[in-house]
């Protein structure tokens, strides 16, 4: 029996940005030009598991845009080559984790693992090698926390993985967003920020073009997610917004959007949570679609925290700190507001910047 | 006789923030409370002289939130003790410089340098000394350069030093943003700039709320400055605007926005002229009012400019670049297209960041 290695994470975010950094911090890719592996790898593995980040995406003025990683709460994929699969395809053999995933797909072009793993097959120009997948999902559906983008970072990973880590980044974040255009629109705030971690700035769409905002290293960044029982489904939070947009309104997110993004790269958690509390546009229509949202935030800043918003389209709340045990009483002052403003019951977890994205943790080798 | 002194800059900007400075980046002030010197300093000289830089406020994304400055292009004040001014009292003797200059009144409250000088005598609890103020203009009038920020901040300096550089910071930047209102609108993206030097993003002004971004400075940043013969009334550049701005433009504009500020802060040019040149609502409507404009744009981002815009409200034009050599060369291209497509003489001037804001540059000490 082959033994089973444990790996660091193998993935080097090689264009990760750097203040003092020689390279360029952008990092450019077209989406209509991925990496094509031209002779089609071996597989090194014979199983492979891997482990893909929750993550916060809008983070108040940064609508649409930025979106960062959450360590220690995510989506696991574990890929195996299988003979009995038809050579060049996948097959999603089981879906664990919580009661809700029961919801999922097993047919690979309905789920975001499966699409993903298979756009990274095509990439990798896989047609002699069938794959059996297996997806355990650690993340809540539809609670604002990334979770397709997690499914697709982790299978994208998987499969790269599988064969030898073939492709770029840039193709892995390609691969996910074919997932996420079809599961949940076409937005790379959640899925880049999953497969690279850290803070990731989306600069465009048409060609893909990405900033990893490099977070200090020396300096500490905790969330408090607070996650209701409510559903608020994206489409429905997406029509609550604004079509047009005055002008002040217009001058002053941009402007915080812009102390949001200097505030990560200097490490100013109080800057940063000023900047992410002060969205005058998409959070005032949210906001009150999630009971008790408001009194939350209210409760997570009089609590302490440098700042709230809501994760995502929602429902789950999120506050910033520099320190774990602050960050639990806040969240039990914001669990409570749910309770209390919004009559919802609400769990709380604090966890801390994810500064490596989605990453192999497991792997049984090829003879 | 007192000797004639030459000082360098006096005005360490104390708060400017530095991506490694344990500092907080962030500069809070409050407008409605400056800083009131309760006992009346004296005269520490019996003359002063003062510089501030010319400053490039919008930068595309922008928009009315961030502005640099200029170096070796701006203002000259000086201020002496002056027995036949009224104690308190503040007096125009003299406004120098190019002709349009003329228009300028010698009246205090009428004239930006006095406005700021007033303001600035104010705080600093003036009662028992009169002053009589010259203005040298360096910089044209209504050509999009910050000149009546220019004239205020140099005007605040002046006045602060004479009595000993008593105020803070925070306190010249409000005394200038007096002028500023009454003159060209309550805006501080060129006043803060021309009082700090770098660049200077507004994030609120209830209360006022400045943050420094440091350009790295171990690299070059050039601006090439080409303003045309071409009245561009602010007001008029203003009408220009869109009232509402739809959500894809306003999302895109946020981007950039954010891509601006990273760029500054990590001294990726490339970057920076990108986002500067990005902009989708602002430059958009403003362009079509300055002849040729849009085509001087493409002449320097043809000749290798890493961006380009409108300066301020306009008429003139500003590009990034890395080698005054290069520089020059992309204001020829740019002249040469403003007389081409516009029908406009221009003229191009090729000047470094400045990093220092507004100075004393000479003194006569009081005995």
């Amino acid at each position: 029996m082959a033994a089973i290695c444990f790996l660091s994470p193998v993935k080097p975010i090689t264009f990760s940005s750097s203040v003092h950094s020689k390279r360029s911090p952008l990092f450019r890719c077209n989406f209509s030009l991925p990496t094509i592996t031209t002779t089609e790898p071996e597989p090194v593995y014979t199983s492979v598991r891997s482990f893909a980040p929750a993550t916060v995406a809008n983070l108040g003025p940064g609508f649409d845009f930025l979106g960062c990683a959450v360590d220690g709460l995510g989506d696991f994929v574990s890929v195996r080559i299988d003979p009995s699969v038809h050579p060049g395809e996948i097959s999603i053999s089981d879906i664990t984790g919580n009661h809700a995933c029961k919801k999922l797909s097993k047919d690979p072009l309905r789920n975001c693992a499966g699409i993903s793993a298979i756009a990274t097959m095509k990439m990798l120009n896989i047609r002699s090698v069938g794959l059996s997948l297996t997806l355990e999902k650690g993340l809540p559906l539809g609670s604002g926390l990334g979770s397709s983008a997690a499914s697709a970072a982790a299978a994208a990973v998987a499969v790269n993985e599988i064969f030898g880590g073939k492709l770029e980044v840039k193709d892995l974040i390609l691969a996910g967003l074919e997932s996420e255009a079809k599961v949940s629109g076409y937005h790379a705030d959640n899925i880049a920020p999953a497969i690279m971690g850290g803070f990731v700035l989306i600069n465009s769409y048409d060609p893909l073009e990405l900033m990893s905002l490099k977070f200090p290293g020396e300096k500490e960044l905790f969330f408090v997610l607070v996650t209701p029982e409510f559903e608020a489904p994206t489409k429905k939070m997406r029509a609550a917004l604004p079509e047009e947009i005055g002008m002040p309104h217009h001058v002053w997110n941009c402007s915080q959007a812009g102390a949001l993004v200097a505030s990560v790269l200097q490490g100013d958690l109080m800057g940063l949570g000023k900047a992410l509390s002060n969205d005058k546009i998409v959070e005032p229509k949210r906001a009150p679609l999630i009971p008790g949202m408001e009194e939350v935030k209210k409760a997570a800043i009089r609590a302490g925290a440098f700042g709230c918003t809501i994760s995502g389209a929602g429902p789950t709340a999120v506050a910033v700190i520099d320190n774990e045990e602050r960050g639990k009483e806040i969240g039990e002052r914001m669990v409570e507001a749910f309770l209390k403003e919004g009559n919802l019951k609400a769990v709380s977890l604090v966890k801390r910047l994810d500064r490596v994205g989605a990453r192999l943790i497991g792997s049984v080798p090829a003879r």
